[in-house]
């Protein structure tokens, strides 16, 4: 078999046999494909697509590249949260506590933030000595005796991604739908678990700006992993506005103790409540509705805020910050952003506003780039709301003053104030199955 | 300005400027781009084209990335051909000779064959103690006095094309219009002759397989050489069938001397009158059927096969095998193909028997190889002609016996018989001016 008469099949917009695209990824894998041939295949495939079939082997193969997850040493039943990632998105924060608190075992790996989308190991290691980094055995007694463990993404999964990725993102191939796929789902797959929720966001904070395309994207990872065996929900849900109110990593973990508490915004409650609900249902707890009516009364009982402290203890966190979230360290700075003129909110460019927090000091322009945990953004108005003339719209916090400016600036162009009001739109778009 | 930018834009079909062609051709030049982002926008060109100004630009930074000939010194007008490649072509052996005779300036700078086509440098090698290597200041002298030199291309000349075609070769990215032009055009130009006059073959022994492609390349290779200040012919020739009957290198070079003679095949014949006839009008020597008649003049008086003998003797090369073709050195062994049953040549696969050639040693798979100068094959029979079952189509030559099975097979696959006489095509499909 040779990489060149694949490329060329592919070019001319045949479909690549399962041998094929093995062959592909080991060779992307042990480094005997040269990197000009992967990136000429990938720019190939963005323009000839894959057929689901294609897609799958595809996934399947990056999946087996590397380590797997043994579960077979967690008892019970495993459930998993994915989202593609979006700017405010806390909800692993706060779905993961329910779901442990009523008995199904979450065994999560999350990613950490790059660019405009913030990831969940970031807002972990905001809380003071929370450890993201177990060795297997740990993490699985962990979820076997508590339920729940939040660890950072393992390098030896699915390296063929890992490579694949870093050549995409230097030639323009990123924006593939299989490839996106097969990235996601190659990694969650080794992970292992019996159920996934996909929260595929849509609208400008998003990868995916369009409703059509995050409904396709979800379609294609949800064939992919029934095909694998899994129970698969995927929903697509509002990333045009940032979720909740709270940018930026102690803000964030702030604002999901808040939630679990019952004292959350109305629109990340909603959405935790939704996923929760369809990984409970996924897990065979009930009907989607029994399901999210169970989600809500572990926040009034206390129980999901409870399962959030004993995980925090149990990796070394401190737990008395989520007890007692007002004693975060918080910047030794904070501005004021106002309104330029009166009107509605009209819509705000979310992935902006990620750039915002970004410039703050809260993420990370390169992989090695160090964040600081106690800036980021509050706002005070979101989309739809009035504001007068120079009323707040958001407060900013920073431990270096001079990166106000360039950030408030960021800010105030992303956001659109006029004197109609924006259409309401839904924050759940749809659920692919 | 970022390459990553660059790929982008052309992949999503816009035009690129020519800052941005500038900086990629440099930069595939100094080799600060790396590989996978050149096969990247390779990949991206093959799908989205390009505009007849950005292949102009790209053209003249290939030419311009490397040493030019400095053609101040010659004295006169110069005036070149150039073939795409085919089976069997020895037209620049005939056509040099006696557009020099006429006192135009031939300063040619030609190839080496490889796969199934053939290289004019390796047919005058076939020739002992030709030697197709001379100093810029030689060749230039010699192209004054005589008024005629042959030497290989410059390793110098275009470099960015020696590494875009090495890439382009291995990512499937060969077969782009926009890329094929420039790639062309830009080592031309580089020699910087006054009049340019291109020979696009067309059919199963070319590079292009269709008519319409031939004369599209033709319209575009025309238009970028005029842009350059050249003044430009291109014929759509026949390479459907070889060009005469003789593939190989030796039995190219006395099948041209025959030609030279006057006795050559009638479609050799035809083409190489044709190509003079334009190259001798466009360097303003009269109308092309004026130009056409001079041109067999020379065959005639001898004057043409005269200015050959020179050139010979003054690059070293034995001018007696040239006067006398039948001592060129034979080959050890022949082997007569016949015909495995009655009937008309209905069609000829002619890269299929540039093939059989090459599996007989005429040829080269890899740059590397070595070549047996004596080795090839007389056709007795072409494409229209009947022959009885038994009756010798081809004559194999080659000097090791165990070469004739696989090479006599290859040429019989190719060679499709029927009861039916095949249609004439013609053996020039179009000129574009």
């Amino acid at each position: 078999m040779r990489m060149y008469d694949i490329i060329k099949k592919k070019r001319d917009g045949e479909e690549l046999s399962t041998e094929e695209i093995d062959f592909f990824v080991h060779g992307v894998t042990d480094g005997s494909i040269p990197d000009y041939q992967i990136s000429a295949l990938c720019m190939a495939i963005y323009f000839q697509g894959m057929t689901v079939r294609e897609t799958c082997d595809f996934t399947y193969a990056v999946r087996d590249s590397g380590e797997k997850l043994d579960a077979s040493k967690i008892q019970g039943i495993r459930v998993d949260k994915h989202s593609t990632g979006g700017v405010g998105d806390k909800t692993s924060l706060v779905v993961a506590p329910i779901v442990a608190a009523l008995g199904i075992k979450v065994a999560k790996m999350s990613g950490r933030g790059l660019g405009h989308t913030g990831g969940t190991v970031d807002k972990l290691e905001a809380i003071k000595g929370f450890e993201t980094t177990l060795c297997d055995e740990k993490f699985v007694a962990q979820v076997n005796s508590i339920g729940l463990a939040i660890v950072g993404q393992s390098k030896q999964f699915a390296p063929a991604d890992k490579k694949l990725y870093a050549l995409r993102d230097v030639t323009a191939t990123v924006d593939s739908m299989p490839l996106i796929a097969a990235s996601i789902m190659g990694k969650k797959l080794a992970a292992d678990d019996d159920c996934i929720v996909l929260d595929v966001k849509t609208g400008s904070g998003s990868f995916m700006k369009t409703v059509e395309k995050s409904k396709e994207l979800a379609r294609l990872m949800v064939d992919i992993g029934k095909n694998a065996g899994k129970k698969m929900t995927a929903l697509i849900t509002n990333m045009d506005r940032p979720l909740g109110r709270a940018i930026g990593n102690s803000l964030e973990v702030i604002e999901a103790v808040e939630t679990l508490n019952g004292r959350g915004p109305e629109d990340l409650t909603d959405v935790s409540l939704t996923l929760a609900g369809h990984m409970l249902s996924l897990a065979g707890k009930g009907t989607v509705e029994e399901c999210i009516a169970m989600a809500r009364e572990t926040i009034q009982s206390g129980a999901a805020l409870q399962k959030f402290v004993e995980t925090v203890r149990a990796q070394g966190g401190d737990a008395s910050l989520i007890e007692h979230p007002e004693t975060f360290e918080k910047a030794k700075y904070s501005y004021a952003v106002t309104a330029p003129r009166s009107g509605y909110i009209a819509s705000a460019d979310t992935e902006s506003y990620g750039v915002a927090s970004l410039l703050l000091g809260a993420g990370r322009n390169t992989a090695e780039d160090e964040i600081d945990y106690a800036a980021g953004i509050l706002l005070t108005k979101k989309t739809g709301d009035y504001v007068q003339k120079g009323e707040e719209i958001a407060t900013l916090f920073a431990n270096d003053e001079s990166l106000f400016a360039a950030s408030a600036e960021k800010l105030l162009a992303a956001t659109e104030i006029s004197v109609e009001p924006p259409q309401d739109e839904p924050l759940i778009y749809g659920i692919v199955k």
